[in-house]
């Protein structure tokens, strides 16, 4: 937890941005597994961390523009509890923790709504919370997003873009974490292990480092199939491994880290040619990326490095800024450059795509590819971002795009067919937006080609 | 999954059981975490597992006792996502996987539930399953448990009671990987390490043995406080340190082992008191466990044991019967001895526990300690359960007894005194209810002081 004053000083913005009305904050109660007692890790909404940063389950933060005062609402927990828990503070003293003077149980909370006319809350993702709010607030649980509320969304949105200082150290501190999350797991990708190996040796070391992984593990000799469950897969020579993952900290700030690898520990030669493309990629928007420039400027910046190195491979043909124009360079990279990350590894992705990375002078593009971009909008000094450029050779697009003939003025379908049996290669970073530039975040993990036969072979 | 005549044979037996109307068993939904799409791993509900083997989301399963048909019902995948996710089944083909021939989309299965009248489901244990049947159904929300069904959920006790040969080798296998969680953990138990990093190394190993944990992983150096979340503890010499933790295989059937040793790899001599005194009601129960025996006899015998060596040390007097009759040891063990386990942890512990543990010969008692068994029932060949004696000095439980005078005349308060900082001690293994008697499952994991000494010393 940071200290209390950051906690004031946030709600105090809110209040101000906001301006009228009562902010419900749900905390995120217990999510059940295979039967009630059983559960997932506790995960704690980020926007409830963000304003109050109590990590214990069933609380609901209020934050009263009307009146002023703040409020955690929650039952304290009985004295047949505390024989099996141990000593806990009660509800007081955690809201005092975090510089919140008024408390109540849940009745309290129920007579505080009964008559509440102007209330605001962000869209529930979760079913439970929903259903809270559907009771609470008299609205049918169908209807519960209809009448979330745009200001408060916007509001959060605008606080929570900016990291601060020691932000910014709690994502460098899951950085480390994750540092040792991918050499470990690096060192393992010898032919013969199973993707499952080397992901649950992810886990452990996210663990080890006090808290879950940001979001499930991506380990895959299938890097093309973007989106991928299963680590069934045994590795084999000739394949490039993807290991997209990251963790959080004990205070859920984030790290997200991909770094592909080919399978026993040397690049051939078609495996280096892919991966210097989307290397330089890479680089090319942590050169890119400063303040006043848009995140979507900065993908096509990254566009067109890997136009290029696929037209001095043959699979693409024509000028470099008709090939970005067109898209045609999406067939092998149908998603977006990046997103913001902080407390959630897609940061605040649960206040919606258009409301976090777009804004009233960026919309989202509607072409393929770019039109996942996830954050598109205006670079501003501490923005966190992640740099993850990918080429992915995926069967199933390419024979829909080449059977409707789509880009074929820039496409060499015919040459591309001898790229399809090659998987997918992704590289990211996590970037931090500077006054007057940007840094790469935390302690450089091996990228270059050598940097990791170097490590693969220690 | 198994070979689909099991299923097959499984919803035969459950129809049988059942006699009239439609079984609903709707499978899991993806569980979000901090946002839709960031989800905790996938586990799907186990009695859809037990029916219907299959590991994909949002499938429901029925089965009509009235027609004899079985049936899955979803939504396929649309071909755009197949681009992202690569070639799937369809669920025509995952069907027919587990022997069913009948299936549809999800407007197909409310059209036939849309006039059911007779129907049978689980009382559910997740708000999005109490959500869909409250819709499927008609039945308001609040009202879903109310109309649980006993008859299915007894007939669904019957079967899974009762291992069958392949269900025993998946929990064999799991008990392998748990072997590996507690054997590394035990080596790193030394002092100025965290209880999160041994709890992160269980947890890697656990998805090494590609499945998750079972449980939240329990790793202590304060035992006595039974409901315990955090991991924040430093390891100090003089400690005991209670680890319980198991894992999943990857079809889901579980582990569940505990072992407790003292930080630094050497008992000393109070820890070596208490350490033999439950080693011995854990032995106990393992020699007193056969069919036709109940489970609350074998957790009586088991606290026979430990109130002889409580008297041993001068906590208890009186003669042994009658400390064990008043419940007087359940200070020291105010839990049960063992619960069923396999496709769930606390096996089928969401069809409520009076159901699962308990029938019409055997009640639950209402004593403290005894009152908390989860299974109390005659054992019959084929049970797979759980042996777990404990010691607790909890502070807080001891000052109420004695403020209350509770068992004066057979606990020596002012002995206990001395021992309330020792924390706890648990061991614990699986136990399979044989022909004859019984047998411990899966590899041996070091049990006695000696084999823990020799495994921390190595």
């Amino acid at each position: 937890m940071f200290k209390k004053e950051t906690y004031i000083k946030r709600r105090e913005q809110l209040r101000k941005d906001v301006g009228h009305g009562i902010i419900i904050i749900p905390g995120n109660h217990e999510a059940p597994c295979n039967y009630k007692d059983n559960t997932y890790w506790f995960r704690q909404d980020s926007t409830f961390l963000y304003f109050f940063g109590l990590q214990r389950e069933d609380l609901v933060g209020v934050i009263d523009c009307d009146n002023g005062k703040d409020y955690i609402f929650a039952n304290d927990y009985d004295i047949d509890d505390i024989i099996w828990t141990g000593p806990l503070p009660s509800v007081k003293e955690l809201a005092a923790s975090v510089g919140v003077g008024n408390t109540g149980n849940l009745n309290a909370l129920r007579r505080k709504l009964a008559s509440a006319k102007d209330f605001h809350y962000i869209a529930p993702y979760r079913a439970d919370i929903t259903r809270q709010l559907s009771e609470l607030l008299g609205i049918k649980y169908d209807a519960v997003a209809r009448f979330a509320s745009m200001e408060l969304t916007l509001a959060c949105v605008k606080q929570r873009s900016i990291k601060s200082a020691e932000e910014i150290a709690e994502i460098e501190k899951a950085i480390a974490t994750a540092y040792n999350m991918h050499v470990g797991a690096m060192k393992m990708a010898m032919p013969g292990r199973y993707e499952y190996e080397l992901a649950g040796f992810m886990e452990g070391e996210a663990w080890k480092g006090n808290g879950p992984v940001s979001f499930p593990v991506i380990m895959t000799v299938h890097g093309e199939t973007l989106h991928n469950h299963g680590h069934n897969n045994k590795l084999t020579k000739g394949r490039m491994l993807v290991m997209d993952a990251g963790c959080e900290t004990a205070m859920n700030y984030c790290s997200d880290i991909t770094r592909s690898v080919p399978v026993g520990g040397k690049f051939d030669s078609r495996q280096k040619a892919i991966y210097e493309i989307v290397l330089g990629a890479n680089l090319e928007a942590i050169r890119v990326t400063k303040p006043g420039i848009t995140y979507k400027e900065v993908h096509q910046a990254a566009s067109r490095k890997l136009a290029e190195g696929y037209k001095g491979l043959g699979i693409l043909k024509g000028k470099v800024d008709d090939i970005v124009e067109a898209g045609a360079h999406s067939l092998l990279m149908p998603h977006g450059l990046g997103h913001m990350m902080g407390l959630d590894v897609h940061d605040m992705e649960n206040y919606g795509q258009i409301n976090v990375g777009y804004d009233n002078e960026t919309r989202p593009s509607e072409q393929f590819g770019l039109g996942s971009l996830r954050c598109g909008r205006r670079l501003q000094p501490g923005f966190v971002i992640t740099d993850e450029p990918g080429c992915y050779f995926i069967p199933a697009l390419i024979d829909k795009w080449k059977a409707g003939g789509k880009c074929k003025e820039f496409i060499n379908y015919r040459e591309l067919e001898k790229w399809k049996d090659f998987g997918g290669i992704r590289i990211e970073d996590d970037v931090l937006v500077t006054k007057t530039g940007c840094r790469v975040l935390g302690k450089p993990i091996p990228k270059t080609v050598k940097e990791i036969e170097d490590t693969m072979a220690s």
